[in-house]
């Protein structure tokens, strides 16, 4: 009874506090965050290098010191959990991009994001199945069913939307950042459905039926997830302009943001929907309208501690694969091989080369055929773009990879121990070689008259590129979160006559005659004089 | 191999994903924040209740509901964690105690603060445990030894400075809030070294060396910890100066100003020095000098986020005591006997009650005469609310008292049940009875001529109250976080013609001299012209 208690007790805990070895891990990770966040900004205007890889690098090099100290004994400072990846780094970051992401750009893309996000993983998905099973087969790998094999096709199809975020500038290319971004978030949610789906159905019969079945599975996922995060975003919006949180304190609207927001993932994953959809569509909904139903103070909080709160948790998830990746465990049974491996990493680089060239190409020219001027098409240069910058893989890959080989125990299975080791590899290797290579290129394809390295965040400037017009000014959009100008009547008149804006002009229109009189949002607070909707009278309902 | 791994998992990981009741549990868990959020609102201008009572009553409903369903059984939702205690929710909270401490008050009352927290915790922990020999040997408990005697007096002398905060008032009563609070972080740190002291060294043998040995071993723990803490914000201080790291980021600041204080009591424990007094200087530095060098939208997200952070931590501790107070695990042994278990919890809040009159009266009867003038001196009113709001025993003595009475299992000893279970009512009926009466007896006996309950926090206006001239103008005080208010030569040179505050006006001067110039501080920024410091022509460094 006593040790189900303890051991209850220190599942419930993460760290003992009698363990202190634990706290020397702890002490050992919060200083080499401040050390990335330090250099971070020391390299801020180096053309090449980027926070993610600066602390994948930084990991690698402790990962290096803590073997020779211990002696070439593995510490467990070094093990990836896959749970605190998916229950505490990832869902900060998605809310984040959710709630700081340009709105319209979003939803005006929104076929193509999702088809780039859905169609695009699954083609992915394939290629890298077929073309694994017919090079391994022919490798000295191991036995591996055909259940890993499609595992390996789902686990390598999932970019990483944390890197992408951290290449892509938001200010400087809009539409590449929404259209790589949002395919990252979407295929997010694919994979992960994918590779449950590939766990739980039964693969000796593959028939129709089950291809239909797993269809409606994943259209129900993505529908659900949406809905889910939509009404918990407007749950929140309702209960802070109904009760007027602020009136008593600004910390209680803050936490209530930020607890509802986790509530939505967290509820999410008890329904076994897709946290990431949700928690994402979570913050979209809550920066359009709970975000302007708080008081001044409680604005600038949430806003910059949700950036700060994603930050950090970025540059953990990144430490924490580079010092992971040299755990010695894994290694031990590849060294007597190493040609093995790196065979087999190649083999995975390149499939994840062809596997998007495969779907980015050709979805990009059905996607073209839909846009009647030729301003709003996708140009070929943007194409090699979006091909390049979703090359990376990531914190999604080694937790699904982990899932895969390691429930069976890794250490024993040689194939299973490769399959670990290569995804590492291939998840270094794609970070920093076409991490480093991605901001050279975007510079190379799509020149820029200048690059500001804005004073401070707040007020980046929108560079004059060429993209900008594609959309309209992109401070125009909703989602812009300074909310200073929206009092521009004749670009705001010039974007509603676009015919192309129909389907938008219809929703401001709900929106707000339906939508803010309940949920508040821009032009509730009287904060704002003169704004468009000030007509709403009871401002403090 | 494999058993390894996955255990190592398990215990980095808070929860798995994979079982799905743990996703329940922090669905719940975490809702339940929400309600209780959303109710503290509604009862906020309710002059019996705080949220903390809230949110224990709202935790007890709950463990009652959850028994009812799961039918008797416990759930582990109801653990109560000494860790995650320790680890995640008391560093936020005491660091933001410290970052919002009003500065001067606390330094003018330092003297009486030390007294009451360290001599104030040793007498009240020999009378407890004095009487609790005496009372328990002749009452039907079980083997207790001479360590858990003086165990039991070091946990109940531990007071709960998180429940101080909710019931008294910073701006309304800002001495008793000071004195209060202070000494309830100083004898937080004096209970836990008094704990490990006990449970360290050889109790067989009493002796003056060991006395000696372990007053030493205090005094080392004090000094170096708040050491620690100072050079830990001195150093956050300096590096954001110097690298003026919100030029790229203002959200790199906030992230280096959390990892830096958190980074401070982590390396407390490292040490095994006092992560609280540690964390708790490192706050009183950081709204010193850090919290002026960084970019405004930085103070205003630090200082909310901060205070978030904090309310929310409370509430998920009043909520997780109040739930894991009902786990059947430690009623059964005590089912049986009821009587025992009630008499055993009322001679322990008799001899807290006693205990901390024997140390409040005696100790403010000596700090007085040490004043010069009458209105500086503790008046027995006051003296009287001192000792009420002190009773208060919280999650601290909870943490101790598992760690004494759950090591040897207690379910198996009917002596460590007893004792787990008096605990816990001391530490209900301390909370819920002594903090309901608090608001009611603080207005009795220092009736306010008006109590407003302003519109917003950041703007909450200091009620004249008869306590204020005590000290100056509270506003006047350092800690005062606006920075609108410093414009005030006229109510500034009064108060440094005062002899008492001569140490305050040599701190100013070597402040200004030496420690501004290198560290920043107010006056730093550019942002407020003509503010005292002006003169600092090197501004960006």
């Amino acid at each position: 009874m006593a040790i189900e208690m303890s051991s209850i007790v220190s599942k419930l805990s993460m760290l003992s506090t009698s363990d202190h070895a634990s706290v020397v891990s702890m002490n050992l990770f919060v200083a080499l965050l401040c050390a990335c966040i330090v250099l971070g900004h020391l390299l801020e205007e180096n053309r090449w290098m980027n926070e993610s890889i600066t602390a994948l690098l930084i990991g690698i090099c402790t990962g290096v010191v803590i073997l020779l100290f211990s002696g070439g004994k593995s510490s467990h400072i070094l093990v990836f959990s896959e749970d605190l990846f998916f229950i505490y780094l990832l869902p900060p970051i998605i809310f984040n991009a959710g709630f700081q992401v340009k709105k319209k750009q979003f939803f005006v893309n929104f076929m193509t994001i999702t088809s780039f996000g859905a169609i695009g993983t699954l083609i992915s998905c394939v290629i890298i199945t077929t073309g694994a099973t017919f090079a391994f087969k022919r490798m000295d790998i191991g036995p591996l069913e055909i259940g890993d094999y499609l595992a390996i096709g789902a686990i390598f199809a999932a970019t990483d939307s944390v890197c992408t975020l951290q290449v892509l500038n938001q200010d400087e290319t809009p539409l590449l950042y929404s259209l790589v971004f949002g395919e990252g978030v979407v295929n997010d949610a694919t994979s992960v459905v994918l590779f449950n789906a590939i766990q739980s159905f039964d693969l000796n019969q593959l028939n129709p039926s089950i291809a239909l079945h797993f269809l409606g599975n994943f259209l129900y996922l993505f529908v659900a997830s949406t809905l889910l995060g939509v009404v918990t975003g407007l749950l929140s919006a309702y209960v802070i302009k109904k009760l007027y949180i602020g009136r008593h304190s600004t910390d209680r609207e803050v936490a209530l943001m930020m607890l509802m927001a986790y509530l939505s993932y967290m509820l999410a994953e008890l329904t076994y929907l897709s946290g990431i959809l949700t928690v994402f569509f979570c913050g979209i909904v809550m920066s359009h309208y709970t975000w302007h139903n708080v008081t001044q103070s409680s604005r600038i909080t949430t806003k910059h501690s949700f950036a700060t709160l994603s930050f950090v948790a970025e540059i953990f998830i990144f430490l924490y694969v580079g010092m992971d990746a040299l755990d010695i465990e894994k290694w031990k049974f590849v060294s007597d091989s190493p040609g093995t491996s790196i065979a087999a990493s190649s083999v995975l680089l390149g499939l994840i080369l062809l596997g998007r060239a495969a779907f980015v190409f050709p979805l990009s020219f059905l996607s073209n055929l839909t846009k009647k001027s030729q301003h709003q098409k996708i140009s070929f240069r943007q194409q090699v773009i979006i091909w390049w910058a979703g090359l990376m893989r990531g914190a999604v890959s080694m937790a699904l990879a982990y899932n895969q080989f390691t429930m069976s125990g890794h250490t024993q299975l040689r194939s299973n121990a490769i399959m670990i080791t290569s995804t590492i590899t291939v998840v270094l290797f794609s970070t920093v070689v076409f991490g480093l290579l991605t901001k050279p290129l975007i510079r190379l394809l799509l020149p820029h008259p200048k690059i500001t390295s804005s004073m401070t965040t707040t007020e980046s400037t929108t560079p004059k590129s060429f993209i900008v017009p594609l959309l309209g000014d992109s401070r125009d959009s909703e989602a812009d979160l300074e909310g200073h100008e929206i009092h521009r009547p004749n670009s705001l008149r010039a974007l509603l006559s676009t015919p192309t804006h129909t389907v938008h002009r219809l929703w401001r229109k709900f929106d707000d005659s339906f939508m803010r009189p309940v949920f508040g949002g821009r032009g509730f607070v009287p904060v704002e004089p003169g704004s468009p909707s000030e007509r709403n009278g009871n401002q403090w309902g």
